[in-house]
């Protein structure tokens, strides 16, 4: 049977754990700068950005999704952004995966959200599968890009300190 | 000389007038839904979820950019999604959307942000062109899907009730 609820501060070593077994599937590893400290600000902290629910499965973690919320220009309004959703290989095939997307999924509609948006690595197949046959409508026209690092700092210092 | 202010609720009016130049650029304008009343609560009201700025060119209006914080688990912190970035047509080829850039990357340096993010319509060459010009990187492994209206209805109705 599973529970889907709220995470809480004495999850964070557990969200922790899951956000590297995400990685490692993703084999993204060597990303993961996270830490449980990090992780606590950004979740629990005053200025908290993100949110998180945990599933469990006859009393075990089994999974967690973390979102945050988007604005769509075109709708005036907030969405939703999945940033995670995540259940352990051993609990698949149990529709875990559905529940967490269901309860985000009512979360955006209990706070009037026009949308609920996620990514998916195009070599994920059967989660792309899955995806579809949700009704979800992948952005194929759509490009996302990214600047970080050194090539963020090189814009950043382009600003005039007068803007 | 181009100058960049953040908007303010007096701006209102014509941020609305200029997501819709946007969209009809984009071809995307049935897509849109805003009011100037939905703006106003969007980015003043007391649950603002955006922010914007504004270009101006020799007193004129020129442009705009409009953005809200992401979260990214990998790195627990902050980012800031770029949703719109638009200089009207008469105004281009004067740095004023890498101005508009730079202020936005300059925001995300001085809030400790990891990523600036930001999509572009595939066909849209001269845009693709001048990001990875700045060091920005498609991230062409990762799709985007969306879930609205009907089918986000649907799976919010499957969610228990207790969850």
């Amino acid at each position: 049977m599973t529970h889907i609820r709220a995470a809480t501060r004495s999850d964070v070593g557990l969200i922790h754990a899951l956000i590297r077994e995400l990685a490692e599937f993703e084999k993204l590893s060597g990303e993961v700068g996270a830490t449980e400290e990090l992780l606590k600000e950004s979740l629990f902290g005053p200025d908290a950005v993100a949110e998180a629910i945990i599933a469990e499965d006859a009393g075990q973690s089994a999974g967690f999704a973390l979102y945050f919320h988007s604005y769509s220009t075109f709708l005036a309004r907030p969405g939703i952004y999945l940033e995670d959703l995540y259940v352990r290989p051993e609990f698949r095939g149990r529709g875990i995966g559905r529940a967490l997307l269901a309860h985000v999924a009512r979360t955006a509609r209990e706070r009037r959200c026009g949308r609920l948006e996620w990514s998916v690595l195009d070599w994920n197949k059967p989660a792309i599968g899955f995806y579809r046959s949700l009704g979800a409508v992948a952005m194929d026209e759509w490009t996302t890009f990214r600047l970080s690092g050194a090539g963020l700092e090189a814009l950043a210092d382009q600003a005039r300190r007068a803007g």
